[in-house]
């Protein structure tokens, strides 16, 4: 995960052909003899001093993290953020694709966001049984991320990607993954605050 | 910084008054001396049962964290991500005042964007040195985010939030936050295919 990471972006701001282990192990701060372990595990082999494919890496990485699969999820919660994370332009590179939007605003159901119709919160359990999706994405008010967890899992979620500040309960086979970008934040402001003392 | 987090939703979520240090100690899967140490660090005190005030607890770390000083930034790239950032109800109770926004696309230069007008890139510099400005919020396209870096560290800024999929390059006494929010993503998808594998 951490060398497609590296490469992906590499590619796109200065298109490289080759890489080394020795120039991936540099970058990434690890042994270049962990790298040829790890891209030998998945199939990838080196030319002496050439290196590898670029393309070749980022393919097969994609291939064996399911990126080039169609990984459907709903949106729940089409607030600021929701809005934000449908216009994002760069999650189709992982195989995700939003196939509805869901909100429990009587105001916002049936209006169009990015071109989704808002549904309502009601349809959720049975969209999710019909269209067989295993992941939500959760962009709620804190105050009903809990219930809306606990109605995802009971119809099959099998991973969340919970941008809300909360710490969710679920099932041990559901995958919660947190986005808290507060933390962030507030580790930056904390830095900021250390600084100030200091001079 | 972890309590915090525990703590302001919950006080959200349902509203409580006292809290004792097992319950915390519980939430967080940590030893109750640990919190009761942590707490008197920072002149916490407990009483008996009752526990303490959730509001004080609250109060203090935003103290000791800076969350109640005015933490002026500047947002560099006005794109989707930037509107978003701009939009989002949450930072201001981390004292975080986004005062400018800079792109450098002539197309956006000028227009508003939530009440702000879109400076050009090239006010970025004389901007932060009058405004002594300390916080940056990067959220540019991958190509222009290591120069922006060096732009914005030459200036005095102590520490960059980054919103872009890049690996920035800084002095050791600037911070950088990633906010790799696609490695969410490609965590919780990874997880999909192997559980698909699996069945």
């Amino acid at each position: 995960m951490r060398y497609h990471r590296f490469l992906a972006p590499a590619t796109v701001a200065k298109p490289i052909q080759t890489i080394t282990s020795a120039q991936i192990a540099e970058a990434l701060d690890i042994d270049p003899t962990q790298v040829r372990k790890d891209f030998g595990a998945i199939g990838l082999v080196g030319v002496g001093r050439v290196g590898y494919q670029v393309e070749d890496i980022c393919c097969t990485i994609r291939q064996v993290m399911g990126f080039d699969n169609e990984n459907r999820a709903v949106l729940v919660g089409a607030g600021q953020l929701g809005g934000a994370l449908l216009a994002y332009p760069g999650f189709d590179k992982y195989g995700l694709k939003i196939v509805a939007v869901f909100d429990n605003d009587p105001a916002k159901i049936g209006r169009k966001i990015d071109g989704f119709t808002i549904k309502s919160i009601r349809a959720l359990k049975p969209f999710i049984r019909k269209h067989d999706i295993e992941l939500a994405i959760l962009s709620t008010p804190v105050e009903v991320s809990q219930t809306l967890t606990d109605r995802l899992t009971s119809v099959g979620i099998r991973a969340i990607w919970n941008f809300t500040p909360t710490r969710l309960t679920a099932p041990p086979d559901v995958l919660i993954r947190n986005e808290h970008i507060s933390l962030g934040l507030s580790e930056l402001i904390y830095y900021l605050k250390q600084q100030r003392n200091n001079t």
